[in-house]
C-alpha cells in the first residue's frame, strides 16, 4: 500500500492512553475528568432521548442552543454573536479545528503554528494541501514572540493558529498579547483560529483574553470552544464555533459534508445547562484552582519541577533532577515501570528545544486519582 | 471574501427541511424516522451516561462494540472482520465518507462516482484535491452500466465509490454487479469505497450483496455502515467503517483528527443492542416493507408514478403527470404551495437527465405522516 499520509502516526493522546491501559497506570496523560457531568445534563440529555429529539439536529445545531451560546458568550465577552449566522454546534472542537482549516486553507498557502501546540492543528493543515509554519513560544515562559511570528508572514499566509489557555504549557495571553495580535492583523491580510477550549478554566483571578472580546479580531476569526472541556464530559464530543457570517458560512460548507450535525439529544441538554446554571461555567476556575493548588501542594513532595499554571487542567513539570531519557522516553519508562501516565511535549513541536525535559501531567482528576499518582511519582 | 469553495452551497437536505419548517409542510425530504428508537437504546445510553461513560471512547471505538460489530458481520455477510484492526467506530457514516477520500485520495487523483449519487461524496473529493468522475447510472432503472464504469478508469483512478441499496434510487445490487465489479477490480488497482448505510433495509426476499461477502472485495475496500439508519437514530451520529488493516490504519490517522471519537455513552449502548436484540437488524426489512407496500398503495390514489423499491427508505415518484417543472423548482413547489416537502434528484448529478421528472419521498414515518402527506398528494 502506497500512502497519502506516511508521514503522520496515532496520536500521542492514543499511544498513552493504551499504554496507561496495559500497564494499570494512573492516567494523568490525555486531558479528560475523571468525575461526574453535572447531574442536570445527565437528566436533561435522558429526558430529550425519551421526549424522541433523536433525529438529525440542524447542520448548523438547533436554534435553543445556538441562542444559550449567544447570551452565555455576551455574558462572559459582552458581545452577543447572531445565533443564525454566526454561530455553529459541532462534533467536538477537533472537528471544528479540522473543518474551519479545510475550509480557508487552499493549496500552497501557508498557516502559523506557535509551538508547542496541539497535534492535530499540523495534520488538518496538510490534509488541506497547506503548509504549516511553526514559530515557537520561548521555551521557559510560552509566551508569544510577536516579532517572530510578524516575521513568519509572507504572502502566502491565510491563517494564524492561537491558543489561550495554551494546551500543554497553560501560558496565557494578555492585554500586550492582544494589542501584538491587533497590529499585526491591521497589517495583514490573514485569518485567525483561536482554539479558545479552556476558556473558563483560568486561575488567580486572571482574565481569560477571549478573542471574541475585541470587534476588529473577531471580525476575522473562528472562535473555538468545547463542551467537553467546560461540562467535564470530553466523550460526547461536542463543541462550538463563532465567527462572522461570511467565515461561518465557509465552515458550514465543510461541517455539513462531513459530520453533519452532533449529538442532538446533548444539544437540547445544553440549552438547558447553560441558562438554568450559569454558576457551573462561571465557578469552573475556582473548581479547578482548588484541584491545581492540591496537586502543585502533592508535587513538592516529589522531585518534579512543577511550571507555574495560569489556565487550562494540565500542569507541566520539569524532570531534570530524575532523568535524563527524552520525554517520549521519560513518559513511556514513567508509564510502564512508574505506574503514571504523562504526556511528553515534543509531539507538540516541529522541533523541541534540545535539551527541555518536560512533561504534561493532567490534574482533572478526583482526589483519590491524584493521590494515587503522587504516592508513584514521590518515588521517583 | 475570497472564498477556497465558491461553488459550495447548502447541502439540499438542510434546505429542504429548512423550507419544509418554514412551510409547515410534512417533511418527507431528509432522510429521517419520525418515530422512536428501540427503548432499550435509550435506557442503555442513560444508565451508561450514569456510570459515568461520558469520557473519551479510545479513538477507534470502544472494544465491545467493536467486537458486536464484528460478530454481527460475521452473522450477517459470513465474514468476521478483526475487531481491532478492521472496524472503527465513527461520527455516522458521513464522517467515515469524508475521512476515508481523506486519507487515500491525493491532488490530482481521480474517484469514480455513478451519478446519481450522495451529495457528501464530490465535495468530499474536492477537499483532498482529487476529481470525481461521473459516470451515470441507467436513468430508468438505476443500474450500474459497467462498460462505462471500466472506461472510465485511468492511471489517476484511485478509488470507485458504490452505493447498494442506493439513495436515492433504492436500486441494488444483484449477483451480476459483483461479478462485473469483481473483474474490474482485478484489472485495476483502485480502492472500493462501498456506502451500505441502507444495508438492513432490503425487500421481497432480495439478498443485500455487501462487499463484506467477498474476499477479494473486501480486500480493498472501506465499508461504511450506520446505526443512525438501522436504529431510527439518525441524531446520534454514529456509524462504523470496516477495512483490512492497512485501509482502517490509513481511515484512523484522519479519524483521529477529526472528531477523534463519537458520543460515548452510545457505544456503550449499541454493544450492548447488538447482541441482545438481533431481530432488531435481522427484522428491519420486514419492518419497512410494511411502511412500503402501504405507502405505495396510498401513492396509486395520487398522480405521482411510484418507481420500484427494492431497497432503502426511498420512494421515488414521477411527477411528470402534474408538472412539467424541473424537480428542483417542483420540490419547492410541492413544499411552498402543497404541504409536502420531497427532495429533488437533480443535487445527486453532475448533469441531470434531460427532462427527468423524479421526487423522492421517504416512507421512513408513522402511518399518521404518510397519511397526511397522502391526503395533500391526492389533491394534486
Ligand atoms: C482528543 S484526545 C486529547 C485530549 C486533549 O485535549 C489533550 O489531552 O490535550
Ligand atoms: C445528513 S442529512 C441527509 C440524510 C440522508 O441520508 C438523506 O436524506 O439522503
Amino acid at each position: 500500500l502506497e500512502t497519502k499520509l506516511p508521514k503522520v502516526g496515532t496520536t500521542i493522546f492514543t499511544v498513552m492512553s493504551q499504554l496507561a491501559l496495559e500497564h494499570q497506570a494512573v492516567n494523568l496523560g490525555q486531558g479528560f475528568p475523571d468525575f461526574d457531568v453535572p447531574g442536570r445534563l445527565v437528566e436533561s440529555l435522558a429526558r430529550a432521548m425519551k421526549d424522541g429529539k433523536n433525529q438529525y439536529a440542524p447542520m448548523t445545531g438547533i436554534p435553543a442552543l445556538r441562542q444559550a451560546i449567544a447570551a452565555k458568550t455576551e455574558r462572559c465577552y459582552g458581545h452577543r454573536p447572531d445565533a443564525d449566522s454566526e454561530v455553529t454546534v459541532v462534533s467536538g472542537a477537533s472537528e471544528a479545528i479540522f473543518d474551519a482549516v479545510q475550509a480557508v486553507v487552499r493549496p500552497g498557502e501557508e498557516v502559523i503554528v506557535l509551538d508547542p501546540c496541539y497535534d492535530s492543528y499540523e495534520p488538518a493543515i496538510d490534509l488541506a494541501g497547506g503548509r504549516a509554519v511553526h514559530v515557537p513560544l520561548d521555551p521557559q515562559t510560552f509566551a508569544v514572540d510577536w516579532d517572530r511570528v510578524r516575521a513568519a508572514i509572507t504572502p502566502k499566509t491565510r491563517l494564524l493558529m492561537i491558543n489561550s489557555p495554551h494546551n500543554p504549557s497553560g501560558a496565557m495571553f494578555g492585554a500586550s498579547d492582544i494589542a501584538r495580535l491587533s497590529e499585526l492583523l491591521r497589517d495583514h491580510d490573514i485569518w485567525l483560529l483561536s482554539d479558545e477550549v479552556y476558556e473558563h478554566i483560568v486561575f488567580d483571578g486572571l482574565r481569560h483574553e477571549s478573542i471574541l472580546r475585541y470587534p476588529e479580531l473577531r471580525a476575522r476569526a473562528f472562535v473555538v470552544s468545547s463542551f467537553g472541556k467546560t461540562y467535564h464530559c470530553t466523550g460526547w464530543k461536542i463543541g462550538y464555533c463563532i465567527a462572522p457570517p461570511a467565515l461561518s458560512a465557509e465552515l458550514r460548507k465543510v461541517h455539513q459534508y462531513n459530520s453533519f450535525c452532533s449529538f442532538a439529544p446533548a444539544q437540547w441538554a445544553f440549552a438547558e445547562m447553560i441558562e438554568a446554571e450559569p454558576e457551573h461555567y462561571l465557578g469552573l476556575g475556582e473548581f479547578y484552582q482548588a484541584k491545581r493548588d492540591r496537586f502543585r501542594e502533592q508535587l513538592s513532595t516529589t522531585r518534579l519541577k512543577p511550571l507555574p499554571v495560569p489556565g487550562g487542567y494540565f500542569q507541566l513539570v520539569d524532570y531534570s533532577a530524575i532523568s535524563d531519557l527524552d520525554d517520549a522516553a521519560f513518559c513511556r519508562w514513567l508509564t510502564i515501570e512508574k505506574g503514571v501516565a504523562a504526556i511528553p511535549l515534543s509531539p507538540f513541536y516541529e522541533s523541541p528545544p534540545a535539551g527541555q525535559r518536560l512533561a504534561r501531567l493532567c490534574f482533572a482528576k478526583n482526589e483519590a486519582t491524584l493521590d494515587a499518582a503522587i504516592e508513584r511519582l514521590a518515588k521517583l
